[in-house]
């Protein structure tokens, strides 16, 4: 389906705004120490404060802004609209980045119909970096300004760099389908979470592999690789804006080389 | 051996100035794409390029403003020296992020006596955090500030952190020995190379283990942790600043539980 510019760009600064809603309720939290925090004992939490906190500012911009989209978040679930269009978000992509204080876990914000994403980002606070992807393209914004992000051309797998968060992916089925994967291209890299995908988009890293995913997981990632040019199904070549197994490459001849492996 | 405070204030200086000087030549060539700016096909590695001209950089300063010492560099080899001291550079230490883009590669420096460090740091150019360490402590100084550097206080493995570069450790023999560590804690993470160890200092992670490693790999990481109060050393407990097994611990009581089960 086709929007007018007028929307996009509503929607755009809606995504944008609940992004910067985010961001400092997810940085109050980041590396604080969970366990030397906890002085009383009572079971402080603080992703679980970050995570609740954020997607509490994020559907207050949005309630806002769109008030009649309907909600779909991590923590608190859904909230039905009239519009026929909902955002998915994810306060805390990455927890256990997170938790770790690694640059690597984000915020996800995606506005979605029927068919999957129209737009969205993966937000990185702590480095201030932003991957945004819309029908009228993809950037990254970050400290040292705005830049067009582009898929990779294509090149052979065995040329190519390999990313997921789990060395063991998901099943031992999953896994082995990976692997088959991995050992197939150049270089397998782990542990990066939601910033993986913005590095496809950046153009630098050839395909994401992961399973067992969330719709909240894989529809902000999934409108910034689109716009970039990539393509984010899943393992067999079908959607993937409802979450399970993901496969996000730079562009089609690496992601037909990568799904015959997946299919064994 | 004790040094002087002006000696130290030297040494801190000269390290500073000298990770100043390679920060723009390793961003130079970073999220450039090695295969596609290769386009007159002559073998271009912005890999190499940035790794030698931050290490060049780093030797003309520190030839400036400590001539009589030593340099060892990863990339340029041993210049010899007169002080008894020596400086040990790692341009870019996780060459394998820096292709792929990630944010936790760094460059590393330290300058040593024939016991170790006597300081060092980590310097991460893209998020402009550089954890230093020497006999006044550690600190992380990054765009919000400089704040002072602790490690975790005890906690038992069961409870603990642990992280390491690549999931296969070292050989098949190190692998194992990683993994019972591993399987006995309570979360592990890969891939985020030297600036595991900046967590560590930060307070976030419990342990690092890596195996396989050179002096240029851990010299800087080891000032850092020790001067906020952890421990690095071999598998064993011996000396672990000329490489190796590498085991990095936030406290001695955590290191004592993950040696034990490293020797099986």
């Amino acid at each position: 389906m086709t929007y007018s510019n007028e929307l996009i760009e509503e929607l755009t600064a809606a995504a944008q705004a609940a992004a910067d809603a985010a961001r400092p309720e997810t940085l109050r939290h980041f590396r604080t120490d969970p366990y030397t925090d906890n002085k009383d004992g009572a079971g402080f939490d603080p992703v679980t404060e970050g995570d609740r906190a954020a997607e509490r500012a994020m559907r207050e911009v949005l309630s806002n802004l769109r008030p009649d989209d309907a909600i779909l978040g991590e923590e608190f679930g859904a909230q039905p609209g009239t519009s026929g269009l909902t955002w998915v978000l994810d306060p805390i992509d990455g927890t256990r980045a997170y938790i770790a204080g690694a640059p690597t876990w984000g915020v996800l914000v995606a506005v979605s119909d029927q068919n999957g994403p129209i737009l969205g980002l993966i937000d990185q606070p702590h480095t201030r970096e932003r991957f945004f992807g819309g029908p009228h393209g993809a950037t990254l914004d970050a400290p040292g300004g705005r830049r067009r992000l582009a898929t990779r051309a294509p090149r052979p797998l065995s040329q190519a760099l390999v990313m997921t968060t789990f060395p063991e992916v998901g099943t031992a089925e999953d896994g082995a389908a990976f692997r088959r994967v991995s050992a197939a291209a150049r270089l397998t890299r782990y542990g990066l979470d939601c910033y993986a995908y913005g590095l496809v988009a950046l153009g630098l890293v050839d395909l994401v592999i992961e399973a067992g995913l969330q719709a909240h997981d894989i529809q902000g990632p999934m409108a910034v690789i689109q716009a970039a040019g990539g393509i984010v199904t899943d393992w067999q070549g079908g959607p993937a804006h409802q979450g399970g197994r993901v496969l996000a490459a730079a562009n089609a001849a690496i992601h037909t080389e990568a799904m015959q492996l997946l299919k064994g």
